[in-house]
């Protein structure tokens, strides 16, 4: 099979962005990126969003933003995996090189909160959960996480501020991404006064629902130009893998089956062990889910996901550093298009464009994106290629 | 690159299921299409999806379905282009099998429109056309629809009579197919009086939005028993492409720029001319689009589509048999469930299953499913193979 590569990446500040629209934060990350692949033209724009339906009234994004971009007449659809939005719309477009059928394709996540205020928000998110028996229960994301992360410190007898690395890991990489929504790093003290969202989450438990837009161009190896620049980064792993929505539907709702399986499956791709992991996107929306996702993946036994944070191991210095750029919770959380906003900050890293936040020698990077807690997961395994 | 074939289909009723949920219709339509191939069993499921986060408050439906329909694990995503998400669905399925990386694909069309009543439905519908500019106004897809016949009348010179012959060719069709929401022919004087909609749209003019699910299973051709009983169907062709949502951005707002190139790409790939094509199934949810499409698909010029189905030529023993069990009219419109029932049908046709509605000989079928006003198209060549 052809090697799909990472031909150009864009993305936007993540933040509120009261004053401009869904289309046009997509069409800014798309500009940087077909500008960073040196004016490479797509067929296929495979555009992850969450909630626009909801949050914007707009369905039918991928023809929208297709046209917005100047690129009218290309194939254009949008992908939905509630926060693996991002995630699987790159995988969408991994399989369309991987075909053979189509050349170059443009992957855009976006998501616009601030078209929402109040509970309307909270009304959107929970569309994602299972919506007969837990939404309609009055149910929120953030909730449920919640009951996860109760448990969890209950059958594992975690302390509250056993929490706490997460947060001080993200804000302190957050600082110097110039695209991250916070960029100052906090304290202990900070973390263990933060007022409470859903008991036992505060605060900086939890990562700010924000908008923003990141885009990658995707093309075949062979298609790159022989003058090319930086150094080529190749997906060399994807794969994906589904669970039930509501959590009382699990046989053990403390283990994330699918970012396992996902996980799994990527790395027998390349043929790689969790030693040649140089660093770990993992999907900080909650503190919970990322020590969860750290014992799913195999960085960790059962509970004792956390003790990675609270050790300074997910330090950009440290085993395995995670959340390189900030993470869900500093550069925050723009729904569908999270996911590849992890794919292009994995791409920065594996071309020395990670500034201050760079991890010597990187070169296989794992990302993974989460829908709800992990009801679905996709992962990508991206590897510099010299 | 390996032959991309259909293993198994199903489908539901089309109608109004007030009893049962969005999740029980997916089901029904997987336990059909896995039984119909023998049991095989999907790694990935692409589920076509329009508007359930609006109709039914659930996003996020790929896991959902894969859990209730006993297929946990699976990769699963939706695939989201308006009108045209079915037809969506089964190209990414299609991609998916052609890459290499996916031995059996499911795709799944699902919609359940009577989760909502009354102007939440048209509220819902308007999220497909463009938000900022359109759907703030007012316009929902029905009006916008009218606005196009109207143009077309006026440029045209057309009677409003001469639009009778797609309503009359679709009711005749679905009476024979049990799977119908209508089964009772019309006359030309009930056309004639019908209630208007929205000027000139009267009720035959546009499809009824309806309930149900289809679903087709996918897999290379090498992956089929030898022991196969029905006659194999190849997905031979396969195109999409995107225009602007709002109308009045349009250069001539009379040609579907999108059905002409999907229709042109599908075609050359299968190496194909119109003679070859045996039956289209276009995407009659309003009249003037199934006019429009026959025009930019070639079998009429600009401003003769009308024409076909005035002078039987779309019947089934016509020229171009369209809408060949019933059509969006018929059969109903199951939102992003059409462009799946869409490619049942012609398999049908092309397996020499369509009953009292059955083309002699049929090879090669041309189905197309669009997103609001052809601002998505997607086109697919269905082949039997003998």
């Amino acid at each position: 099979m052809t090697d799909v590569v990472i031909a150009g990446i864009g993305q936007t500040e993540v933040g509120e962005h009261w004053d401009i629209g869904l289309r046009d934060l997509a069409y800014a990350a798309i500009h940087d990126a077909i500008q960073d692949a040196g004016g490479l033209k797509p067929q296929s724009l495979f555009v992850g969003n969450m909630l626009a339906p909801n949050l914007s009234r707009q369905a039918h994004v991928g023809a929208l933003i297709a046209d917005y971009a100047g690129l009218t007449g290309i194939e254009a659809v949008t992908v939905e995996a509630a926060g693996a939005s991002g995630g699987a719309a790159l995988r969408q477009g991994y399989l369309a090189i991987a075909s053979g059928m189509v050349d170059v394709a443009l992957v855009v996540g976006v998501e616009k909160f601030t078209d929402k205020v109040g509970s309307g928000v909270d009304e959107a998110l929970a569309t994602t959960s299972d919506s007969d028996f837990e939404a309609v229960q009055g149910m929120t994301p953030t909730s449920q996480a919640a009951l996860l992360m109760r448990r969890y410190m209950h059958e594992y007898e975690v302390p509250k501020d056993g929490f706490a690395g997460f947060a001080l890991t993200a804000h302190t990489n957050g600082v110097a991404n110039k695209n991250a929504m916070f960029r100052k790093a906090i304290k202990a003290e900070t973390y263990a006064k933060a007022e409470m969202v859903s008991d036992p989450i505060n605060m900086f438990d939890m990562a700010p629902n924000a908008d923003g837009a990141a885009a990658l161009l995707l093309t075949r190896r062979e298609l790159i130009p022989s003058n090319w620049q930086s150094p080529l980064v190749k997906i060399a792993g994807s794969a994906a893998s589904s669970d039930t929505l509501a959590l009382h539907d699990r046989k053990d709702m403390l283990y994330f089956d699918t970012a396992q399986i996902s996980a799994g499956k990527a790395m027998k791709q390349v043929g790689l062990t969790l030693d040649g992991i140089d660093f770990f996107e993992y999907f900080d929306m909650f503190s919970i889910y990322a020590a969860l996702q750290l014992e799913a993946v195999g960085f960790a036994i059962k509970g004792n996901g956390w003790k990675l944070a609270a050790d300074g191991s997910i330090g950009l210095k440290g085993k395995i550093p995670c959340a390189t750029m900030g993470g869900m919770k500093a550069r925050g959380f723009p729904g569908g298009a999270a996911g590849v906003y992890q794919a292009v900050e994995a791409a920065m890293q594996l071309r020395d464009q990670a500034g201050a936040n760079q991890i010597a020698d990187a070169r296989f990077g794992l990302i993974q994106s989460l829908g709800g807690p992990a009801s679905t997961a996709v992962s990508h395994i991206l590897q510099r290629l010299d």
